[in-house]
Protein backbone atom coordinates (compact mmCIF):
# COMPACT_ATOMS: atom_id res chain seq x y z
CA UNK A 1 0.00 0.00 0.00
CA UNK A 2 1.54 3.33 -1.04
CA UNK A 3 1.00 6.02 1.70
CA UNK A 4 0.68 9.95 1.13
CA UNK A 5 2.85 11.48 3.58
CA UNK A 6 2.89 15.52 4.00
CA UNK A 7 4.74 17.42 7.08
CA UNK A 8 4.12 20.76 7.58
CA UNK A 9 6.50 22.86 9.75
CA UNK A 10 4.42 24.96 10.69
CA UNK A 11 0.70 24.91 11.38
CA UNK A 12 0.17 28.14 9.33
CA UNK A 13 1.84 26.39 6.15
CA UNK A 14 -1.31 24.59 6.01
CA UNK A 15 -4.88 25.22 5.74
CA UNK A 16 -6.88 23.15 7.97
CA UNK A 17 -8.98 22.15 5.41
CA UNK A 18 -6.37 20.16 3.93
CA UNK A 19 -6.15 17.50 6.76
CA UNK A 20 -10.08 16.38 6.33
CA UNK A 21 -9.82 12.38 5.98
CA UNK A 22 -5.90 12.42 7.13
CA UNK A 23 -4.50 11.05 10.14
CA UNK A 24 -2.63 13.63 11.82
CA UNK A 25 0.41 13.83 14.08
CA UNK A 26 0.86 17.04 16.50
CA UNK A 27 3.98 17.62 17.40
CA UNK A 28 5.65 19.92 20.05
CA UNK A 29 8.49 17.81 21.30
CA UNK A 30 9.23 20.42 24.28
CA UNK A 31 7.11 19.93 25.51
CA UNK A 32 3.56 20.01 25.34
CA UNK A 33 3.55 16.69 23.10
CA UNK A 34 5.92 15.13 25.40
CA UNK A 35 4.20 15.84 28.82
CA UNK A 36 1.04 14.28 27.71
CA UNK A 37 2.37 11.02 26.89
CA UNK A 38 3.79 11.39 30.36
CA UNK A 39 0.51 12.64 31.89
CA UNK A 40 -0.90 9.66 30.29
CA UNK A 41 1.63 6.81 30.84
CA UNK A 42 1.31 7.95 34.82
CA UNK A 43 -2.67 6.95 34.67
CA UNK A 44 -4.13 10.44 34.19
CA UNK A 45 -7.70 9.32 32.49
CA UNK A 46 -7.70 12.16 30.01
CA UNK A 47 -5.84 15.75 29.29
CA UNK A 48 -8.40 18.06 28.19
CA UNK A 49 -6.21 20.70 25.89
CA UNK A 50 -7.80 24.17 26.53
CA UNK A 51 -6.62 27.30 24.19
CA UNK A 52 -7.14 30.06 26.90
CA UNK A 53 -6.58 30.03 30.54
CA UNK A 54 -9.92 31.00 31.28
CA UNK A 55 -11.29 28.17 29.20
CA UNK A 56 -9.19 25.60 31.17
CA UNK A 57 -10.77 27.16 34.43
CA UNK A 58 -14.14 26.69 33.01
CA UNK A 59 -13.76 23.38 32.07
CA UNK A 60 -12.14 22.21 35.12
CA UNK A 61 -14.87 23.87 37.31
CA UNK A 62 -17.24 22.11 35.15
CA UNK A 63 -15.83 18.85 34.75
CA UNK A 64 -15.71 18.63 38.89
CA UNK A 65 -14.22 15.94 40.77
CA UNK A 66 -10.77 15.66 40.74
CA UNK A 67 -9.70 17.36 38.37
CA UNK A 68 -5.66 18.74 37.75
CA UNK A 69 -4.91 22.04 36.22
CA UNK A 70 -1.69 22.05 33.71
CA UNK A 71 -0.05 23.95 31.86
CA UNK A 72 2.66 27.12 31.04
CA UNK A 73 2.50 30.81 29.34
CA UNK A 74 6.27 31.94 28.33
CA UNK A 75 7.21 28.53 29.50
CA UNK A 76 6.09 29.02 33.20
CA UNK A 77 3.23 27.28 35.63
CA UNK A 78 0.29 29.71 35.35
CA UNK A 79 -1.09 31.18 38.54
CA UNK A 80 -3.16 29.29 40.47
CA UNK A 81 -2.91 26.12 38.52
CA UNK A 82 -1.86 22.58 39.96
CA UNK A 83 1.12 21.72 37.39
CA UNK A 84 3.50 23.28 34.75
CA UNK A 85 4.28 21.88 31.54
CA UNK A 86 7.49 19.80 32.94
CA UNK A 87 7.11 16.21 31.36
CA UNK A 88 8.16 14.65 35.34
CA UNK A 89 5.28 16.77 37.04
CA UNK A 90 2.94 14.25 35.43
CA UNK A 91 3.44 11.49 37.95
CA UNK A 92 1.05 8.11 39.19
CA UNK A 93 0.83 10.40 42.82
CA UNK A 94 0.02 13.51 40.65
CA UNK A 95 -2.77 12.36 38.23
CA UNK A 96 -3.06 9.07 38.44
CA UNK A 97 -6.77 8.48 37.78
CA UNK A 98 -7.60 12.30 37.14
CA UNK A 99 -8.34 14.19 34.06
CA UNK A 100 -5.77 17.30 33.21
CA UNK A 101 -7.09 20.22 31.81
CA UNK A 102 -4.04 21.47 29.88
CA UNK A 103 -3.17 24.72 28.01
CA UNK A 104 0.09 25.89 26.55
CA UNK A 105 1.12 28.22 23.72
CA UNK A 106 1.55 26.63 20.87
CA UNK A 107 0.73 22.94 21.15
CA UNK A 108 -2.83 23.38 22.56
CA UNK A 109 -3.38 26.04 19.56
CA UNK A 110 -1.78 22.86 16.80
CA UNK A 111 -4.30 20.75 18.24
CA UNK A 112 -7.43 22.90 17.29
CA UNK A 113 -5.74 23.86 13.70
CA UNK A 114 -5.95 19.73 13.18
CA UNK A 115 -9.49 19.61 14.33
CA UNK A 116 -10.79 18.82 11.14
CA UNK A 117 -8.79 15.69 10.53
CA UNK A 118 -9.96 12.28 10.72
CA UNK A 119 -7.67 11.20 13.14
CA UNK A 120 -5.63 13.05 15.79
CA UNK A 121 -2.24 11.47 17.50
CA UNK A 122 0.57 13.29 19.49
CA UNK A 123 3.98 12.14 19.28
CA UNK A 124 7.44 13.37 20.19
CA UNK A 125 10.68 10.87 20.63
CA UNK A 126 9.51 9.27 23.65
CA UNK A 127 7.07 7.41 21.54
CA UNK A 128 8.13 7.62 18.35
CA UNK A 129 8.41 3.91 17.72
CA UNK A 130 5.07 3.64 18.98
CA UNK A 131 3.64 6.56 16.60
CA UNK A 132 5.75 4.80 13.83
CA UNK A 133 3.79 1.60 14.07
CA UNK A 134 0.92 3.20 14.54
CA UNK A 135 0.92 4.56 11.25
CA UNK A 136 1.74 2.16 9.37
CA UNK A 137 -1.64 1.37 8.96
CA UNK A 138 -2.74 4.74 7.61
CA UNK A 139 -3.23 5.68 4.18
CA UNK A 140 -3.03 9.49 4.38
CA UNK A 141 -0.48 10.62 6.76
CA UNK A 142 0.11 14.58 7.96
CA UNK A 143 2.47 15.59 10.40
CA UNK A 144 1.97 18.97 11.88
CA UNK A 145 4.97 20.75 13.71
CA UNK A 146 3.59 23.54 16.42
CA UNK A 147 7.22 25.34 16.16
CA UNK A 148 6.85 28.13 18.57
CA UNK A 149 5.28 31.54 18.66
CA UNK A 150 5.03 31.41 14.47
CA UNK A 151 8.42 30.29 14.09
CA UNK A 152 9.90 26.58 12.79
CA UNK A 153 11.68 24.73 15.41
CA UNK A 154 14.61 22.12 14.21
CA UNK A 155 13.18 20.04 17.69
CA UNK A 156 9.64 19.53 16.09
CA UNK A 157 10.77 19.11 12.69
CA UNK A 158 13.47 16.79 13.42
CA UNK A 159 11.27 14.66 15.33
CA UNK A 160 8.84 14.62 12.05
CA UNK A 161 11.76 13.57 9.74
CA UNK A 162 12.26 10.84 11.93
CA UNK A 163 9.18 9.49 12.00
CA UNK A 164 9.59 10.03 7.79
CA UNK A 165 12.68 8.11 8.27
CA UNK A 166 10.87 5.45 10.54
CA UNK A 167 8.36 4.93 7.80
CA UNK A 168 10.90 4.38 5.23
CA UNK A 169 12.46 1.93 6.94
CA UNK A 170 9.47 0.10 8.19
CA UNK A 171 9.31 -1.08 4.51
CA UNK A 172 6.83 1.67 3.46
CA UNK A 173 9.21 2.09 0.62
CA UNK A 174 6.04 3.40 -1.20
CA UNK A 175 5.81 5.96 1.04
CA UNK A 176 4.94 9.06 -1.13
CA UNK A 177 6.70 12.15 -0.04
CA UNK A 178 3.68 14.38 -1.31
CA UNK A 179 5.53 17.85 -0.55
CA UNK A 180 9.29 19.22 0.18
CA UNK A 181 8.93 19.90 3.86
CA UNK A 182 8.55 15.84 4.60
CA UNK A 183 11.79 15.42 2.39
CA UNK A 184 13.47 18.16 4.22
CA UNK A 185 12.70 16.86 7.43
CA UNK A 186 13.86 13.49 7.08
CA UNK A 187 17.29 14.34 5.37
CA UNK A 188 17.81 16.69 8.46
CA UNK A 189 16.89 14.18 10.87
CA UNK A 190 19.21 11.41 8.94
CA UNK A 191 22.16 14.08 9.35
CA UNK A 192 21.45 13.90 13.23
CA UNK A 193 20.88 10.00 13.90
CA UNK A 194 24.44 10.00 11.33
CA UNK A 195 26.22 12.05 13.76
CA UNK A 196 25.86 10.09 16.81
CA UNK A 197 25.50 12.91 18.82
CA UNK A 198 23.60 12.52 21.51
CA UNK A 199 19.96 13.60 20.88
CA UNK A 200 19.59 15.65 24.26
CA UNK A 201 23.16 17.58 22.90
CA UNK A 202 21.02 17.75 19.22
CA UNK A 203 18.00 19.44 21.33
CA UNK A 204 20.05 21.86 23.66
CA UNK A 205 20.83 24.15 20.86
CA UNK A 206 17.46 23.70 19.03
CA UNK A 207 15.40 26.98 19.48
CA UNK A 208 13.24 25.31 21.81
CA UNK A 209 16.13 23.65 23.83
CA UNK A 210 17.84 27.15 24.03
CA UNK A 211 14.14 28.70 25.39
CA UNK A 212 14.05 25.93 27.84
CA UNK A 213 17.47 26.83 29.27
CA UNK A 214 17.31 30.31 29.94
CA UNK A 215 13.97 29.18 31.82
CA UNK A 216 15.68 26.82 34.07
CA UNK A 217 13.91 23.85 32.70
CA UNK A 218 17.14 22.26 31.37
CA UNK A 219 16.05 18.99 32.65
CA UNK A 220 12.77 18.91 30.80
CA UNK A 221 15.09 18.41 27.53
CA UNK A 222 16.67 14.98 28.61
CA UNK A 223 13.19 13.92 29.62
CA UNK A 224 12.36 14.34 25.98
CA UNK A 225 15.46 13.40 24.71
CA UNK A 226 14.79 9.82 25.84
CA UNK A 227 13.63 7.60 22.85
CA UNK A 228 11.14 5.16 22.95
CA UNK A 229 10.81 5.40 26.68
CA UNK A 230 6.86 4.95 26.32
CA UNK A 231 4.41 2.82 24.04
CA UNK A 232 1.42 4.55 24.30
CA UNK A 233 0.35 6.89 21.07
CA UNK A 234 -1.98 9.79 22.60
CA UNK A 235 -5.32 10.47 20.64
CA UNK A 236 -7.28 13.72 20.66
CA UNK A 237 -11.12 12.72 20.75
CA UNK A 238 -12.67 16.39 19.28
CA UNK A 239 -16.72 15.04 20.51
CA UNK A 240 -15.12 14.41 23.88
CA UNK A 241 -12.60 17.43 23.69
CA UNK A 242 -10.42 15.09 25.65
CA UNK A 243 -6.62 13.62 24.70
CA UNK A 244 -6.49 9.71 26.14
CA UNK A 245 -4.25 6.61 25.62
CA UNK A 246 -4.72 4.53 22.49
CA UNK B 1 34.47 37.79 13.97
CA UNK B 2 31.50 36.24 14.42
CA UNK B 3 28.54 36.52 11.65
CA UNK B 4 24.59 35.95 12.40
CA UNK B 5 23.26 33.94 10.23
CA UNK B 6 19.80 33.12 9.50
CA UNK B 7 17.80 31.10 6.71
CA UNK B 8 14.21 31.20 5.74
CA UNK B 9 12.38 29.26 4.32
CA UNK B 10 9.88 30.87 2.44
CA UNK B 11 9.40 34.75 2.44
CA UNK B 12 6.50 34.84 4.39
CA UNK B 13 8.47 33.60 6.95
CA UNK B 14 10.18 36.72 7.64
CA UNK B 15 9.17 40.71 7.82
CA UNK B 16 10.91 42.64 5.51
CA UNK B 17 11.73 45.07 8.56
CA UNK B 18 13.61 42.41 9.62
CA UNK B 19 16.04 42.10 6.52
CA UNK B 20 17.11 45.83 7.18
CA UNK B 21 21.05 46.21 7.74
CA UNK B 22 21.54 42.71 6.72
CA UNK B 23 22.98 41.14 3.38
CA UNK B 24 20.13 38.91 1.89
CA UNK B 25 20.56 36.13 -0.44
CA UNK B 26 17.56 35.52 -2.54
CA UNK B 27 17.34 32.17 -4.01
CA UNK B 28 15.42 31.00 -6.31
CA UNK B 29 16.97 27.68 -8.17
CA UNK B 30 14.73 26.49 -10.61
CA UNK B 31 15.28 28.97 -12.00
CA UNK B 32 15.30 32.68 -11.55
CA UNK B 33 18.26 33.05 -9.53
CA UNK B 34 19.94 30.40 -11.92
CA UNK B 35 18.56 32.37 -14.94
CA UNK B 36 20.15 35.48 -13.76
CA UNK B 37 23.53 34.36 -13.34
CA UNK B 38 23.36 32.69 -16.61
CA UNK B 39 22.35 36.18 -17.94
CA UNK B 40 24.80 38.51 -16.51
CA UNK B 41 27.74 35.81 -17.24
CA UNK B 42 26.52 35.78 -20.88
CA UNK B 43 26.90 39.86 -20.94
CA UNK B 44 23.53 41.18 -20.25
CA UNK B 45 24.31 44.82 -18.24
CA UNK B 46 21.57 44.78 -16.27
CA UNK B 47 18.48 42.56 -15.42
CA UNK B 48 15.57 44.70 -13.94
CA UNK B 49 12.71 42.68 -12.04
CA UNK B 50 9.21 43.25 -12.73
CA UNK B 51 6.40 42.22 -10.42
CA UNK B 52 4.11 42.33 -13.20
CA UNK B 53 3.70 41.20 -17.08
CA UNK B 54 2.26 44.88 -17.81
CA UNK B 55 5.13 46.69 -15.53
CA UNK B 56 7.40 44.67 -17.43
CA UNK B 57 6.18 46.26 -20.80
CA UNK B 58 5.99 49.54 -19.40
CA UNK B 59 9.55 49.58 -18.08
CA UNK B 60 11.15 47.75 -21.19
CA UNK B 61 9.18 50.84 -23.36
CA UNK B 62 10.41 53.21 -21.13
CA UNK B 63 14.22 51.74 -21.43
CA UNK B 64 13.99 51.59 -24.96
CA UNK B 65 16.96 50.94 -27.11
CA UNK B 66 17.70 47.15 -27.71
CA UNK B 67 16.10 45.75 -24.43
CA UNK B 68 15.17 41.87 -23.99
CA UNK B 69 11.57 40.70 -22.51
CA UNK B 70 12.07 37.60 -20.57
CA UNK B 71 10.16 35.55 -17.92
CA UNK B 72 7.57 33.03 -17.24
CA UNK B 73 3.99 32.30 -16.10
CA UNK B 74 3.01 29.02 -15.18
CA UNK B 75 6.32 28.14 -16.28
CA UNK B 76 6.27 29.19 -19.29
CA UNK B 77 7.27 32.34 -21.64
CA UNK B 78 4.57 35.26 -21.51
CA UNK B 79 3.10 36.09 -25.13
CA UNK B 80 4.87 38.21 -26.74
CA UNK B 81 7.84 37.98 -24.72
CA UNK B 82 11.49 37.59 -26.27
CA UNK B 83 13.13 34.92 -23.49
CA UNK B 84 11.05 32.37 -21.16
CA UNK B 85 12.78 31.51 -17.78
CA UNK B 86 15.15 28.56 -19.30
CA UNK B 87 18.52 29.60 -18.40
CA UNK B 88 20.54 28.29 -21.74
CA UNK B 89 18.49 30.73 -23.73
CA UNK B 90 20.01 33.80 -22.03
CA UNK B 91 23.18 33.39 -24.41
CA UNK B 92 25.72 36.11 -25.95
CA UNK B 93 23.80 36.14 -28.72
CA UNK B 94 20.35 36.69 -27.16
CA UNK B 95 21.36 39.29 -24.22
CA UNK B 96 25.13 40.19 -24.77
CA UNK B 97 25.30 44.10 -24.15
CA UNK B 98 21.45 44.65 -23.43
CA UNK B 99 19.22 44.73 -20.79
CA UNK B 100 16.78 42.39 -19.73
CA UNK B 101 13.28 43.24 -18.36
CA UNK B 102 12.60 40.21 -16.26
CA UNK B 103 9.13 38.76 -14.57
CA UNK B 104 8.74 35.24 -12.61
CA UNK B 105 6.32 33.96 -10.29
CA UNK B 106 8.24 33.32 -7.31
CA UNK B 107 11.56 35.04 -7.71
CA UNK B 108 10.51 38.63 -8.33
CA UNK B 109 8.37 38.80 -5.75
CA UNK B 110 11.08 37.19 -3.09
CA UNK B 111 13.78 40.13 -4.51
CA UNK B 112 10.69 42.61 -3.40
CA UNK B 113 10.52 41.10 -0.49
CA UNK B 114 14.17 41.75 0.51
CA UNK B 115 14.27 45.41 -0.75
CA UNK B 116 14.87 46.60 3.04
CA UNK B 117 17.74 44.76 3.23
CA UNK B 118 21.51 46.30 2.85
CA UNK B 119 22.35 44.55 0.12
CA UNK B 120 20.53 41.89 -1.92
CA UNK B 121 22.14 39.50 -3.90
CA UNK B 122 21.00 36.29 -5.71
CA UNK B 123 22.27 32.71 -5.75
CA UNK B 124 21.65 29.26 -7.20
CA UNK B 125 24.19 26.26 -7.21
CA UNK B 126 25.68 27.50 -10.54
CA UNK B 127 27.48 30.36 -8.33
CA UNK B 128 27.61 28.34 -4.95
CA UNK B 129 31.04 29.25 -3.97
CA UNK B 130 31.40 32.48 -4.93
CA UNK B 131 28.06 33.55 -3.24
CA UNK B 132 30.19 31.63 0.15
CA UNK B 133 33.19 33.37 -0.57
CA UNK B 134 31.19 36.66 -1.02
CA UNK B 135 29.31 35.93 2.42
CA UNK B 136 32.44 35.68 4.38
CA UNK B 137 32.90 39.27 4.63
CA UNK B 138 29.29 40.26 5.90
CA UNK B 139 28.47 40.33 9.39
CA UNK B 140 24.51 39.48 8.75
CA UNK B 141 23.58 37.24 6.62
CA UNK B 142 19.77 36.44 5.50
CA UNK B 143 19.21 33.29 3.28
CA UNK B 144 15.76 34.27 1.65
CA UNK B 145 14.15 31.11 0.19
CA UNK B 146 11.62 31.58 -2.74
CA UNK B 147 9.43 28.67 -2.71
CA UNK B 148 6.73 27.88 -4.93
CA UNK B 149 3.66 29.92 -4.57
CA UNK B 150 3.87 30.28 -0.84
CA UNK B 151 4.86 26.24 -0.56
CA UNK B 152 8.65 25.25 1.00
CA UNK B 153 10.70 23.79 -1.85
CA UNK B 154 13.55 21.34 -1.26
CA UNK B 155 15.69 22.63 -3.97
CA UNK B 156 15.81 26.11 -2.31
CA UNK B 157 16.26 25.05 0.64
CA UNK B 158 19.13 22.49 -0.27
CA UNK B 159 20.47 25.31 -1.63
CA UNK B 160 20.22 27.75 1.59
CA UNK B 161 21.80 24.74 3.82
CA UNK B 162 25.08 24.52 1.02
CA UNK B 163 26.04 27.83 1.67
CA UNK B 164 25.30 27.59 5.57
CA UNK B 165 27.53 24.47 5.26
CA UNK B 166 29.96 26.17 2.86
CA UNK B 167 30.68 28.99 5.43
CA UNK B 168 31.34 26.27 8.32
CA UNK B 169 33.74 24.66 6.35
CA UNK B 170 35.43 28.15 5.65
CA UNK B 171 36.51 28.66 8.98
CA UNK B 172 33.71 30.52 9.73
CA UNK B 173 33.44 28.39 12.92
CA UNK B 174 32.01 31.11 14.42
CA UNK B 175 28.89 31.31 12.24
CA UNK B 176 26.15 31.99 14.55
CA UNK B 177 23.00 30.15 13.47
CA UNK B 178 20.37 32.56 14.80
CA UNK B 179 17.42 30.63 13.66
CA UNK B 180 16.49 26.89 13.51
CA UNK B 181 15.70 27.15 9.59
CA UNK B 182 19.80 27.12 9.22
CA UNK B 183 20.19 23.88 11.14
CA UNK B 184 17.36 22.45 9.62
CA UNK B 185 18.68 23.37 5.70
CA UNK B 186 22.01 22.51 6.46
CA UNK B 187 21.48 19.16 8.02
CA UNK B 188 19.41 18.31 5.26
CA UNK B 189 22.09 19.39 2.77
CA UNK B 190 24.97 17.54 4.26
CA UNK B 191 22.48 14.53 3.99
CA UNK B 192 22.46 14.93 0.22
CA UNK B 193 25.97 16.10 0.32
CA UNK B 194 27.06 12.71 1.94
CA UNK B 195 24.20 10.72 0.07
CA UNK B 196 27.00 10.58 -3.63
CA UNK B 197 23.70 11.25 -5.35
CA UNK B 198 24.50 13.23 -8.64
CA UNK B 199 22.64 16.97 -7.65
CA UNK B 200 20.31 16.88 -10.74
CA UNK B 201 19.13 13.74 -9.53
CA UNK B 202 18.06 15.32 -6.40
CA UNK B 203 16.67 18.21 -7.73
CA UNK B 204 14.47 16.23 -9.74
CA UNK B 205 12.56 14.73 -6.66
CA UNK B 206 12.05 18.20 -5.08
CA UNK B 207 9.01 20.36 -5.97
CA UNK B 208 10.25 22.78 -8.47
CA UNK B 209 12.01 19.58 -10.28
CA UNK B 210 9.34 17.87 -10.61
CA UNK B 211 7.04 20.89 -11.79
CA UNK B 212 9.98 21.51 -14.32
CA UNK B 213 9.43 18.26 -15.98
CA UNK B 214 5.73 18.16 -16.16
CA UNK B 215 5.70 21.29 -18.15
CA UNK B 216 8.67 20.33 -20.28
CA UNK B 217 11.86 21.79 -18.77
CA UNK B 218 13.76 18.79 -18.10
CA UNK B 219 16.91 19.89 -19.17
CA UNK B 220 16.89 22.85 -17.31
CA UNK B 221 17.46 21.12 -14.01
CA UNK B 222 20.44 19.82 -15.34
CA UNK B 223 21.87 23.34 -16.06
CA UNK B 224 20.96 23.99 -12.66
CA UNK B 225 22.74 21.41 -10.84
CA UNK B 226 26.32 22.77 -12.28
CA UNK B 227 27.93 23.22 -9.17
CA UNK B 228 29.92 26.03 -9.51
CA UNK B 229 29.71 26.92 -13.47
CA UNK B 230 30.19 30.26 -12.79
CA UNK B 231 31.61 32.81 -10.62
CA UNK B 232 29.94 36.10 -10.48
CA UNK B 233 27.65 36.75 -7.47
CA UNK B 234 24.40 39.24 -8.99
CA UNK B 235 23.05 42.48 -6.94
CA UNK B 236 20.35 44.15 -7.06
CA UNK B 237 20.81 47.69 -6.93
CA UNK B 238 17.16 48.98 -5.47
CA UNK B 239 17.49 52.66 -6.16
CA UNK B 240 18.26 51.59 -9.86
CA UNK B 241 16.11 48.72 -10.39
CA UNK B 242 18.55 46.60 -11.58
CA UNK B 243 20.26 43.61 -10.73
CA UNK B 244 24.31 43.58 -12.32
CA UNK B 245 27.32 41.29 -11.89
CA UNK B 246 29.39 42.68 -8.83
Amino acid sequence: MSTDLCVHLLPQLVDPAELVGRTVVVIDVLRATTTVCHALAAGATSVVPCLEIDEARTAAAKLGGIVMLGGERQGRRIEGFDLGNSPTEYTAASVGGRTVVFTTTNGTRTLRHAEQASEILLGGFVNLSAVVERLSRAAAISLLCAGTNGEITAEDSLFAGAVVDGLERRGRQLCALSNDEARLARDAWRTVAMSGRPLAAVLRECQGGRNLIAEGFDADIDTAAVVDHLTIVPRYDVASGGITSS
